[in-house]
């Protein structure tokens, strides 16, 4: 990771504008958990990969989510990112924007470097998948009678497809079999929406990821709790959801409110066993990868992603 | 040009998004020059290519525009493009930004299939190149001190290198020389520019390109017509820069204040010889090139970019 880090730090410069690696470091230097890059490294090390290539896909697969973090807090207008002011708050949403969009291009250079067409598909296929799941959130948005099947697709898109690609091509520079990359794709697919539950789980019930709690309450957005409460509401509460979300009418109270809801329908309690279930799917992934110290710890990764919800 | 209107239309579908080509076919179904698709044919038939990738590489190309003008058209806050409202105020900021990563994500797509790395270095290059000239011009806004070197700067990357690239890449997937590339580089380098000057001259003296005339003033852009006339100013009329420019309070009647400052210190007319000495710069890169009707429209097209200036 320190190659990664140091990769990062390198390819962030921009000779002609300054405010791209102000911006940039702002975000990458606040930490994060750079839990996708770690993904790719560790596919690749299953392998016993000792090339550089790893190391590039990884800084790759950490810039990607990097550009998509800066639009993504001017998309839901967010005022604090990672403990932080965002960099549309401290500088503008212009910044943010092309800024990311710096980010992006640059992470396509590093992947021609890693000089594999299948590699760069795969990749340019996630930051499409991606873009398409925002954007499908953005459509469903307000839309109360949003089913849990699409909940699903938008969060493959804008949380798995990278999760899953960076597995991928981990192996795939190690030269991994079609199995085993199937298996790692699968891998990262299930991690990933493991991964966006406990999220929607960790805005309701506080965390130390540096959000403000009640944030997605707050910007009236359908995460998976939502999702089941909704379905389960009686009128009244049924009309809170509807001045909530389907108005986007927060008013101050509103997280005790919600929260009474769920515990009413033991809400937060299904949504974590779902969250462990896609933990066991990840994992019941790795059992046909290489036996090795590894694999072990992707195993213990998807139990950390779900860790702080017991 | 009919097969790349094709490939795009067909490129723009989204399963997942129908919002996607909601938003992309309002703007790329409103017309536009369709330049830079066409210097990828034409490149690429300078050397009789008649494979399939040149309309690949020209979708791509014109994805890469587009996406771009979504989100420039969020950072500028504009209201009207190519004579129609913009998708931001359509639709919505979030809605241009995201359709935007998609449209540059299809884009890579659309390069891997071309199946060159040299391609994809080149236009992914271009991509984090536009970016870097976009951010330094965010960076420069409303400082009266910037130099003209900084504007040429500031349009190498956010219009030439595109152009530029596009030349390119329709030469390399033909087989054209080492040498003809570097000439065809340079044609789109100096055509760019040209554009761009053209451009800022056009938003004074109104068009037909569906821009409102003095949008860039309104908007308190560092032009060069305006940089010239910066440095030409005396005592009262630097006053009125610093208060239009410099601290961005556009005000009923600007319009004409500034072409007064233009017509009394000749800058109109500087500009336009600038404009067409870049032209001229295009045309010569072209001579080394194999002598074919193409290459005359090639000539013709630096004309035309300029035409409207006469």
């Amino acid at each position: 990771m320190n190659a990664v880090n140091h990769l990062i730090a390198t390819r962030m410069e921009s000779e002609n504008a300054p405010r791209i690696p102000e911006v940039t470091a702002h975000l990458i230097g606040a930490g994060g958990k750079r839990i996708r890059p770690l993904l790719t490294l560790a596919a690749a090390g299953l392998y016993g990969y000792d090339g550089e290539h790893d190391v590039k896909l990884a800084a790759t697969v950490e810039f990607i989510h990097t550009a998509t973090l800066l639009h993504d807090d001017v998309v839901d207008e967010s005022d604090q990112r990672r403990g932080r002011p965002t960099a549309n708050l401290l500088w503008d949403n212009q910044s943010s924007v092309l800024v990311g969009d710096y980010l992006f291009a640059r992470s396509f250079q590093l992947m021609v470097e890693a000089g594999s067409l299948r590699v760069l598909d795969i990749l340019a296929n996630a930051a499409a998948v991606i873009a398409e799941g925002e954007v499908l959130q953005l459509s469903v948005a307000r839309n109360l009678a949003t089913p849990e099947e699409t909940y699903i697709r938008v969060v493959r898109g804008k949380t798995a497809a990278l999760f899953a690609a960076a597995t991928q091509v981990g192996g795939l520079v190690a030269g991994a079999s079609e199995r085993d990359i199937t298996a790692l794709c699968n891998y990262g697919d299930a991690l990933g929406i493991a991964f966006q539950i406990a999220d929607d789980l960790l805005d309701l019930t506080g965390d130390d990821i540096g959000k403000n709690t009640g944030d997605d309450l707050r910007e009236g957005k359908l995460t998976l709790p939502v999702i089941r409460a909704i379905a389960a509401s009686d009128a009244q509460e049924r009309s809170f959801w509807e001045r909530l979300i389907g108005r986007g009418r927060y008013q101050e109270g509103d997280l005790d409110i919600a929260l009474g809801i769920f515990a009413r329908h033991d809400i937060l309690e299904t949504v974590r066993t779902t969250a462990f279930d896609y933990v066991a799917k990840a994992q019941a992934e790795l059992e046909i990868l290489p036996d090795t110290p590894i694999r072990a710890e992707l195993h213990d990764l998807a139990d950390f992603v779900v860790s702080r919800l017991r």
